[in-house]
Protein backbone atom coordinates (compact mmCIF):
# COMPACT_ATOMS: atom_id res chain seq x y z
CA UNK A 1 0.00 0.00 0.00
CA UNK A 2 0.80 3.49 -0.74
CA UNK A 3 1.16 5.98 2.00
CA UNK A 4 1.08 9.75 0.66
CA UNK A 5 3.58 11.89 3.06
CA UNK A 6 4.71 16.10 2.71
CA UNK A 7 8.18 16.60 1.64
CA UNK A 8 8.12 18.09 5.22
CA UNK A 9 7.43 15.06 6.97
CA UNK A 10 9.38 13.30 5.09
CA UNK A 11 12.44 15.54 5.50
CA UNK A 12 11.73 16.22 9.31
CA UNK A 13 10.66 12.72 10.48
CA UNK A 14 7.63 13.96 11.69
CA UNK A 15 5.24 12.01 13.53
CA UNK A 16 2.14 10.45 11.18
CA UNK A 17 -1.20 9.02 11.84
CA UNK A 18 -0.75 5.88 9.60
CA UNK A 19 -4.69 3.75 8.81
CA UNK A 20 -3.38 -0.44 8.96
CA UNK A 21 -5.67 -3.32 8.55
CA UNK A 22 -5.84 -3.54 12.90
CA UNK A 23 -6.90 0.41 12.92
CA UNK A 24 -4.48 3.55 12.74
CA UNK A 25 -1.42 3.89 14.70
CA UNK A 26 0.94 6.45 15.16
CA UNK A 27 4.10 6.11 13.75
CA UNK A 28 7.37 8.60 13.47
CA UNK A 29 8.74 8.89 10.04
CA UNK A 30 12.88 8.33 10.11
CA UNK A 31 14.50 11.70 9.36
CA UNK A 32 15.23 11.77 5.59
CA UNK A 33 12.14 9.31 4.72
CA UNK A 34 12.43 9.01 0.95
CA UNK A 35 9.64 8.10 -1.97
CA UNK A 36 9.52 4.57 -2.43
CA UNK A 37 11.43 3.75 0.58
CA UNK A 38 9.32 0.67 2.62
CA UNK A 39 8.01 1.46 6.23
CA UNK A 40 7.79 -1.55 8.39
CA UNK A 41 4.23 -1.69 10.49
CA UNK A 42 5.50 -4.84 13.10
CA UNK A 43 2.23 -6.52 13.79
CA UNK A 44 0.14 -4.49 12.38
CA UNK A 45 -0.96 -6.55 9.42
CA UNK A 46 -2.90 -9.81 8.47
CA UNK A 47 -4.32 -10.68 12.37
CA UNK A 48 -2.93 -14.27 13.13
CA UNK A 49 -1.04 -15.16 16.00
CA UNK A 50 1.85 -14.09 16.05
CA UNK A 51 -0.36 -10.86 13.58
CA UNK A 52 1.48 -9.83 10.36
CA UNK A 53 3.91 -6.92 9.43
CA UNK A 54 2.05 -4.48 7.39
CA UNK A 55 4.69 -2.65 4.59
CA UNK A 56 3.73 0.98 3.18
CA UNK A 57 5.51 2.60 0.24
CA UNK A 58 6.47 6.43 1.15
CA UNK A 59 5.46 8.76 -1.56
CA UNK A 60 5.96 11.98 -1.18
CA UNK A 61 3.27 14.34 -2.14
CA UNK A 62 2.68 18.34 -2.15
CA UNK A 63 -0.66 20.65 -2.36
CA UNK A 64 -2.22 21.24 -5.61
CA UNK A 65 -2.02 24.79 -4.74
CA UNK A 66 0.86 27.31 -3.48
CA UNK A 67 0.39 30.42 -2.29
CA UNK A 68 3.33 33.11 -2.81
CA UNK A 69 4.98 32.81 0.17
CA UNK A 70 4.76 28.99 -0.02
CA UNK A 71 6.54 29.32 -3.50
CA UNK A 72 8.91 31.97 -1.86
CA UNK A 73 9.99 29.25 0.55
CA UNK A 74 10.10 26.64 -2.20
CA UNK A 75 12.42 28.97 -4.30
CA UNK A 76 14.62 29.76 -1.17
CA UNK A 77 14.95 25.88 -0.68
CA UNK A 78 15.83 25.59 -4.36
CA UNK A 79 18.94 27.65 -3.57
CA UNK A 80 19.74 25.99 -0.79
CA UNK A 81 19.92 22.16 -2.44
CA UNK A 82 21.73 23.64 -5.26
CA UNK A 83 23.83 20.89 -5.82
CA UNK A 84 20.80 18.52 -5.16
CA UNK A 85 20.30 16.70 -8.36
CA UNK A 86 17.03 14.46 -8.50
CA UNK A 87 18.02 12.69 -11.94
CA UNK A 88 21.53 12.13 -11.00
CA UNK A 89 20.86 8.32 -11.92
CA UNK A 90 19.46 9.09 -15.21
CA UNK A 91 23.03 10.65 -16.16
CA UNK A 92 21.44 14.37 -17.19
CA UNK B 1 9.48 5.24 -16.44
CA UNK B 2 9.62 6.94 -13.49
CA UNK B 3 11.05 10.98 -13.77
CA UNK B 4 12.79 12.00 -10.12
CA UNK B 5 11.77 15.79 -9.46
CA UNK B 6 11.86 17.96 -6.47
CA UNK B 7 9.26 19.28 -4.64
CA UNK B 8 10.59 23.06 -5.65
CA UNK B 9 10.57 21.91 -9.07
CA UNK B 10 6.92 20.47 -9.16
CA UNK B 11 5.31 22.97 -6.98
CA UNK B 12 6.96 25.92 -8.71
CA UNK B 13 6.67 24.39 -12.67
CA UNK B 14 10.37 24.62 -13.19
CA UNK B 15 12.03 23.64 -16.61
CA UNK B 16 14.27 20.31 -16.05
CA UNK B 17 16.19 17.88 -18.43
CA UNK B 18 14.61 15.02 -19.24
CA UNK B 19 16.66 11.68 -20.76
CA UNK B 20 14.38 10.14 -23.48
CA UNK B 21 14.93 7.30 -26.10
CA UNK B 22 15.68 10.22 -28.90
CA UNK B 23 18.26 12.07 -26.24
CA UNK B 24 18.01 14.63 -23.28
CA UNK B 25 15.33 17.37 -23.83
CA UNK B 26 14.83 20.00 -22.00
CA UNK B 27 10.78 20.04 -20.20
CA UNK B 28 8.86 22.72 -18.21
CA UNK B 29 7.31 20.67 -15.79
CA UNK B 30 3.64 22.19 -15.03
CA UNK B 31 3.12 23.88 -11.73
CA UNK B 32 1.88 21.96 -9.15
CA UNK B 33 3.03 18.63 -10.33
CA UNK B 34 2.62 15.82 -8.64
CA UNK B 35 4.11 12.59 -7.55
CA UNK B 36 2.63 9.79 -10.02
CA UNK B 37 1.12 12.33 -12.58
CA UNK B 38 2.41 11.01 -15.82
CA UNK B 39 4.16 13.58 -18.60
CA UNK B 40 3.86 12.84 -21.88
CA UNK B 41 7.09 13.88 -24.50
CA UNK B 42 5.18 13.49 -27.73
CA UNK B 43 7.17 11.86 -30.43
CA UNK B 44 10.52 11.30 -28.10
CA UNK B 45 9.52 7.69 -27.57
CA UNK B 46 10.26 4.53 -29.52
CA UNK B 47 11.55 5.82 -33.09
CA UNK B 48 9.02 5.33 -36.70
CA UNK B 49 7.20 7.13 -38.49
CA UNK B 50 5.69 8.60 -36.95
CA UNK B 51 8.19 8.37 -33.82
CA UNK B 52 6.00 7.00 -30.68
CA UNK B 53 5.69 9.29 -27.16
CA UNK B 54 7.55 8.72 -24.32
CA UNK B 55 5.42 8.57 -20.98
CA UNK B 56 7.29 9.40 -17.62
CA UNK B 57 6.10 9.35 -13.82
CA UNK B 58 6.89 11.41 -11.66
CA UNK B 59 8.05 10.92 -8.08
CA UNK B 60 9.06 13.28 -5.79
CA UNK B 61 12.45 13.03 -4.12
CA UNK B 62 14.30 14.60 -1.53
CA UNK B 63 17.92 15.21 -0.69
CA UNK B 64 19.05 12.64 1.79
CA UNK B 65 20.44 14.78 4.54
CA UNK B 66 19.10 18.25 5.28
CA UNK B 67 21.09 21.77 6.58
CA UNK B 68 19.60 23.13 9.74
CA UNK B 69 18.48 26.45 7.41
CA UNK B 70 16.57 23.76 5.10
CA UNK B 71 14.99 22.24 8.00
CA UNK B 72 13.92 25.79 9.46
CA UNK B 73 12.14 26.16 5.54
CA UNK B 74 10.64 22.88 5.86
CA UNK B 75 9.27 23.92 9.51
CA UNK B 76 8.07 27.23 7.87
CA UNK B 77 6.41 25.28 4.78
CA UNK B 78 4.87 22.72 7.23
CA UNK B 79 3.22 25.80 9.36
CA UNK B 80 2.49 27.80 5.66
CA UNK B 81 0.66 24.24 4.67
CA UNK B 82 -0.85 23.35 7.94
CA UNK B 83 -4.63 22.41 6.33
CA UNK B 84 -2.71 20.35 3.71
CA UNK B 85 -3.68 16.79 4.58
CA UNK B 86 -1.80 14.15 2.41
CA UNK B 87 -3.55 11.31 3.03
CA UNK B 88 -7.14 12.67 3.85
CA UNK B 89 -7.92 9.95 0.94
CA UNK B 90 -6.74 6.84 3.85
CA UNK B 91 -9.49 8.34 6.27
CA UNK B 92 -6.62 9.74 8.87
Amino acid sequence: MELPISPWEAALGEKITVPTLSGSVNVTLPKGSQSGNQLKLKGKGLPGNPAGDQYLRLKIVIPKQSSEKVEALYRNLAEQESSFNPRSSLGV
